[in-house]
């Protein structure tokens, strides 16, 4: 049997953190989809399609061994119904600390009663990733500081490129 | 002696987790004021008169074997001083996960500074309606999933119109 | 109607965090039921009568300015048999901090399917109190601390006698 | 690629939440061991035998459409050396609250120290099982409490026999 | 060797839950600075310069018995680029709740990665200070509450007339 | 001044978060005394000679680039008698995961009310060491697991000693 994964978010940018699940994700599947999420609500710094690329750039970049095969989708619509469309059998989370937590056990009972066909599975990070938020990244890079250790060098000279 | 209870929310819309939490506080006060905050910095889906409609319409459906008095009222001042102009004897709060939990001690603790003689219960949802968030249901709603396990059909129809 | 509320724990002593929210339960019920749980496997300081005695010459001083019965009893069955028994409405909970959360949640969750007549109710003691451990005291009490501001005189006496 | 699976547990006995982690289980890969832990030190009431027999009678009643390869073994060693031992893939845990988090993290990150190859991946129970804890089940078993919501009948019937 | 502590902060306004912790920091260091954060984005109810003159007011009032200096300075950098100007040793937080701490968790585990010379130290308020949250306080005395437990009278004197 | 800090421990034996932790809090006092707490009830693996013995070894091989004295004291009473005892201006503690913080919370609040002069400060390990549990590495040495990213070169000896 093929399995199909889909691991979901903004990617605003993709960070260390998101490049760590991803690569135990291909473990895990014989096909991962990364689903860009659209989420005009959160305003992000980089648009969808510099988002959509930037993710294919970096997956493309990664350790995988067993050459599984890595699709990268932006998407606008509710996360259950994306992945039936995608034929996904799971989808797959990282799991950081406790707000996570709480946050997704809410969304996967709520994913649940939608279709329990679709497992969620969580992943965790390496404790080296697990502090490094997008939304962090962004406010050093804003303010000139150095975040070498939590994106990749070309992300990071996209990054810098937006707050020159 | 006549126990007053209050619930207080925003309720937009009122979901299965609300309508759990007030069929368990019907068991535990003489009469029961469901507020319904203003609450305009969140931009409510429903308008105050809508969601106090609404609310009116479904607890007058619940199961209420006692008969107890079910008072529907909107409230735009501090929940301690409205409590007391209701004449509430306690503060009923729906608890679910653990950030609830942190904000609700917060609010609890400064509560009990402005007026110690009302005491604040906690009562928990049934672990079938834990994970249901007026938020989470509106996200689904307006991306077209199914909601009907965590409104009623009424409030279901009420937000797809909202969303049409 | 008249409301039957029990207040079940080990009480090993008593402190001021129970004390605490016994009078905040004194508000709720016309009745207070304190089940002193039996807990041989905790291997209490306090005999099962040492620790019943105490409850109840300590709940005999407590403000309770509308007379509510209070009642002391020992029992060694399943919480929800003997809250049947004792004609009890609702059960109250002291709420302390997330683990205490999360076991609490546990048991309500379990306790609901045995019996769902019996309302959960909890209540935040007030800050002060929200620390206080019988076992911390015991630890204090026992190395010659001050535990002054954990227990009253009179159950400092009696947990002085017992590490003489 | 055949994908190997290892679900850890005691098991004293197995629980509708178990069943439940189980069976999602089955979806994610093509063999699932359950390796029950000898575990001496917690004193489980079920002998070794007891349980893996329980385990494979329960485990043989699920709802297997891919007929997926379930192994049950009893194992005393390292988790991480049993799980090499065994060629899993993949070490499967439930999540339920937030207490369980935290362990769950710790031995997490410590196991990946010992072998970044096995990735661990969590499951949340349905919220319905969410609570369900061994433990309690037991104690409530105990004291002749009603557990049928809790386990199979044929596991009530072995645990009743155990508390006659 | 004399040591250099940065408390930073929004302080919009200082409330007595900020003073504990400025309080327990003087016993910790030889020099205090006080950062007091520009944080446009949060749209402060006072300017920056009224946060700063409160804070300037309200510090110089508190109990210092080994008059270590307290320098009340505003920033708009990146904290460890303020941290590393004011030649500071320490960074010292107030630690309330469990949200707090996974906030504090991510923030300090990144700031880590920017400096490691300097240290992050946590205090935790009194109890009786936990619950007081600047954006509660404001809340409560927009709408004419009691604030005079949370915050100094001659704060609470500029919250009125902001909200008058 | 000359800053006395205190870092209080089983132990059991120390590992790379404890050293850690310890090298953090020689940045912020003049002198540290280690004190490794007695706990019989705990039943340690070492003896408290050894465990002591262990801990000025590994203390003593630390980069100490300030020349911060070290002085290791078991200690069998009441820990805020010992800090006294010692003139200990400041108790250091790890924190570590939730959990910890509840059970730290409690302590420290407990503790400040025999003695409001000393005070607890926090220090956070480095993220690849907030995993590492002494309970965790014995279980691991004594199913022959790899525990070299855990404790020292010595440390792993004297354990592999014991396990042998």
């Amino acid at each position: 049997m093929q399995r199909v994964g889909l691991y979901p978010g903004t990617f605003d940018p993709i960070t260390a953190g998101h490049l760590d699940i991803i690569g135990r994700g291909l473990k895990l599947v014989d096909k991962l989809i990364v689903g860009v999420a659209v989420n005009e609500a959160k305003k992000p710094l980089f648009s969808l399609d510099e988002r959509t690329a930037i993710v294919e750039e970096e997956t493309a970049k990664l350790h995988n061994p067993r050459g599984v095969e890595i699709e990268v989708r932006p998407f606008d619509n509710l996360l259950m119904h994306f992945a039936e469309a995608c034929g996904a059998h799971v989808i797959i989370r990282g799991l950081r600390a406790v707000s996570d937590f709480e946050y997704e056990f809410q969304m996967t009972a709520m994913n649940e009663q939608l279709n329990r066909e679709i497992e969620t599975v969580f992943l965790m990070a390496d404790v080296q990733h697990q502090a490094v938020a997008s939304r962090l990244v962004k406010e050093i890079a804003k303010f000139g500081g150095d975040i070498s250790s939590f994106v990749t060098p070309s992300v990071r000279a996209k990054l810098l490129e937006k707050y020159k």
